[in-house]
């Protein structure tokens, strides 16, 4: 495993799904700002189960941070800053009859192989998404440090299955439509689009089955220039830390895989001035230039796949036995994860950007 | 910057698009192994400018490396490997003129704010494609050790604009398929389709214009729990290396975001076995489960924006003057990257996968 | 701060001296091996206050590890291990006075300008000795690794101010002589000084001074080859480890400083034949040529200085008024650092050792 | 190997002693800083062969870099760094003879087992004292940098065998003392010494022998607070960087050993005002409390070991033949490295601190 990230700002994750605990150390960063609590816990609710309506897990959580170092009369003080979550409805029970049989779509048999059978199989153990609880506290430490230098960073989801929210507007110029989803239940743009997700969700609840989706994420405020290229650009770091949310099967910046359909003068965007500032007229880069920050919003997508615990009989191996057997998955699992993971994509985000910026 | 990429491997990239030299380091390489330049020489020629047909600038560079350390005897001898190339057709005169225009889509402007005018404007200095060539030879080289291990990595062009190549099978078993393209003028696999990819180039170079395209890449012959999630998983690394390839705009794994619009049942792959070894019967996940290789083939694709220098008229502004200035770029440049960014994308992946391998 | 070590290991160091809690986590180890946890709590048990005889401090805490992640059904499980420890005898208040005078020799005045006056003053905060607990734990998890290889630590206390030890034999081949002070209540090889010892610190503690010492440490085992010079050669990796334990000032090799006193012909260790194998006759090298372990039993020593806080009447200034005052410093300390430290420098040669070999 | 250093300056060093050539690549260094190359040069000129009277090797090399990348219009434009050096006076035949024989003291024996004889055995290949010349540019470029922030390295040759120079003294206010050895052909600051310096080499010369000796740097106007413990405070980078320089086989800071015979109250450093501003009235820490810089002068020595290659017959064992054996070393070496290694222990500590600064 390597669930360690950063260069300037050190995040190390620790935990597994139905073990111990879990939690964040997070090494580096700058001293003397207040941390507020009750803030990065509203930001922990929005992954909590429960959220995403129905397309959401049934395992009950408080998911409150432990802080057992960094802080020092509610400041940083320098030291590395560590939290801790209990697991506290864990159910490891409920995996051990399918304990020799790798779910389709998870970790399960490729962790069995490298790990010679001694992975903790219970819900994915490390390999969990419960592990993008420290991720996002990682990530609300972080938002609030770049919240000092004028950055923000909202999410939301754009589409699942064949229901699409409408895009960000990417020259958009505050915070005013980046904000809007995290006061929804489902976290869209447009709320009338709220119900149609919530019909794709029942529906293929009802079916036994699940649903994949996209989000959209957008970063405002970033100085011009930051990024360093050519492995350390803005694409590759916050591709390194998005890809950590488990599901992530792709991701596109701006224009993304559109702009390979298109021809330059449609894609590239020209220059021109905007209240004595130099800008984009367009934004088909994402505010992404060579790995630099153009200064225009910074958008990217990311493409979740569906839950891969379904419901329906599945195929698989025994890995004892060596037979082929069927698979039918019991247990407390979302629906569509895409919800949810609108925090954790956010979060991933706001790793990469504060190990650049910080 | 940051050009360094690796943890056992370690590559420092270095050079700009019309200084005195290029070249890279490869450190952490194992020592004993019998380097074979021709066959590193014949990857270089696969990017070299002249390839790709129509689509190809009229630089013309020999690009042979001259290796300066690391090999003792014709063997790698455990010394960081360094190899540097000349640039012969280097004309910076070129760039004189438009020195305080930032050339839409290029990352010149943010360039110039981040290194407050001290970058190196000429071709786009350090941010040149030109730098793949050491990225390709460093890439060249880890597929030599790969091989070793039997492993293979074969890219093609799937698409540029409108026109499509037929895509990889997933379940390919042997590298007939893989290494096809690399023997073409166009990196296509169906042939028949080289004849549209010219005529889209040459149509869209006669107006003065450029387009994108999408490369997919595959790699054979990974052992099973290959990746060191959560940061360090197959798709973190791959994408970490692949988005330091200019103009690369997204990233997408397996079904990608195809998989955001299905369902559950359509997306897991079932397992089964096939001559005793446990397989997937179906490969959406492009050969990665939770960050590890599952032993299917690896499959990702990978979108190429549009190169952004074209003949036709652009809006810009003047860095000196602060106005608003129309562009013309003269000059030599591709009319589509893709066709020559194949063996790029096959080096990073192979970068990438050497340095959680070897 | 950065309290992260390690490449293919990465160890994560988290606590204040009296905060809510302290620990580690350990990133990368391999997975399936049974942890020996009486075995690693006797190693904790070796560094806990009280031990040293009069040298330590009175300073209670039971130093129990729990274990929150990375262990299943009691072996590791590939996932990040993560240990916590309770402060349970902290007493913050015993620092409030003081808080604005920083005490000579630690790290109080520096780390209060570094971090604008933001820092943990109790007890040194993340500056602490007792940061080495959870350093310790890491230690001792790496040394069962290790011990799997044939690789196994040893250290004792050489010398006291005026009193000494006899050293190590470098031609030494087998573990009776290197698990000898481990045994002891104070950790010396020679048992007849361990009351000559003794003396000195209950004269030092009487006249409220501190006293320093020199720690040999010796590693067997290591196969030839080992280390990554330039830069991670062993002596670079061990001396970045051992630097981490407060307090040490000094690092050397083989024969160290005396060597450069003297002429190659009596530093060079001239190569012979032993049971067949290649040896060196002699071992002033310690062990290492050229950063590589040469097969020979690894030596070095390092300097800790004397305790800082001392009961004696010393000048500081005071950081709010800016004027200079008397401090007196009540509390409760080792008078000798370096018995306690013998695990600790352990510990610090296994992790770096681990991280180059596993 | 691992010839790579650095977190935010990146520093890849290349090269064999008698291979094509070696170099340096530094990446993340400010863009928009003119370089001064006589001054470079002159650094260089410090540590070429020739200098330090009889001590020094008779091997000649220009040792003029050619930069290749990273300047543009003469200044540092944000691209990495790279210069190279050619290898003029290699004598690759003066090795052959004796590739089968390790000679004591070098690294040819466990280079040979850890590069299962692949490695470059002519004069040491990567191992050898040549591949300070790029580790020197890299530190008399960070000198340049370090310089523009009120910081200075210098180094002297403190003794050698038994004959010694005076010390720094630690409480030094300005450069005054630090750049006086840099004028000497011996590297000493009181020139009355230089004579029996040069006697000792002579008579150590003419006996087929060779000699070791001790180095005391010093770095003045480092701000209080840099460094990044507990794993990157200035001991543990310093040390990583100075142990890169062969030969080196201990290193303390401030009192260093000797604060290990004495007592708190004569090692810890009183705190008083002068000029208004903090100081510690002593500096028996070397200017470092906690990893971190306290102000004061930073102070340490590094023990340099005879050069291992001598006149003297010496035993050694065949590695083909398997059998015992006797070496006499022709060639042209250093009877004693440490004069001409003054400059590389300014270049080592130059670029840890640069790293930690910039």
């Amino acid at each position: 495993m390597s669930s360690t990230f950063g260069n300037k700002i050190r995040i190390s994750i620790f935990g597994q799904s139905h073990g111990e605990g879990l939690g964040v150390v997070i090494d580096g960063l700058p001293a003397g700002k207040a941390l507020d609590l009750p803030q990065i816990e509203a930001f922990l609710d929005r992954r909590a189960p429960g959220r995403g309506g129905a397309a959401s897990s049934a395992r009950r959580e408080s998911d409150r941070p432990r802080i057992l170092s960094g802080l020092f009369e509610g400041k940083t003080c320098g030291a590395p800053l560590c939290a801790v979550f209990e697991n506290e409805d864990a159910r490891p029970g409920d995996y051990e009859k399918t304990r020799d049989l790798p779910r389709p779509g998870h970790a399960d048999y490729p962790a069995f192989v490298k790990y010679r059978g001694a992975n903790d199989y219970r819900g994915g153990g490390h390999f969990s998404a419960r592990l993008t609880l420290p991720l996002c506290f990682a990530g609300a430490v972080c938002l609030q440090f770049l919240s000092e230098k004028g950055v923000s960073v909202g999410a939301h989801l754009l589409s699942a299955g064949a229901v699409s929210d409408r895009s960000f507007d990417p020259l958009m110029r505050d915070e005013s439509e980046l904000l809007l989803p995290q006061k929804r239940r489902i976290p869209v743009l447009d709320e009338e689009k709220a119900e149609a997700f919530e019909a794709l969700f029942e529906k293929t609840a009802a079916a036994g089955d699940s649903v994949g989706g996209v989000i959209e994420c957008c970063v405002l405020g970033l100085p011009v220039g930051l990024g360093e290229p050519m492995f350390d650009g803005l694409e590759n770091r916050i591709s390194s830390a998005v890809f950590a949310v488990p599901a992530v099967k792709g991701i596109e910046f701006g224009a993304g895989f559109e702009a390979a359909k298109r021809f330059g003068s449609e894609i590239n965007d020209p220059y021109g001035f905007k209240d004595g500032k130099i800008i984009t007229k367009t934004n088909r880069s994402g505010g992404i230039l060579g790995g630099l920050s153009t200064g225009m919003p910074l958008l990217f997508r990311a493409a979740i796949k569906p839950t891969s615990s379904i419901a329906l009989a599945q195929e698989t191996v025994n890995l004892k036995t060596n037979e082929a057997q069927t698979l039918e998955i019991k247990g407390r699992h979302d629906v569509c994860i895409a919800p949810r993971a609108v925090p954790c994509i956010e979060a991933a985000a706001a790793i990469a950007i504060a190990d650049l910026m910080l």
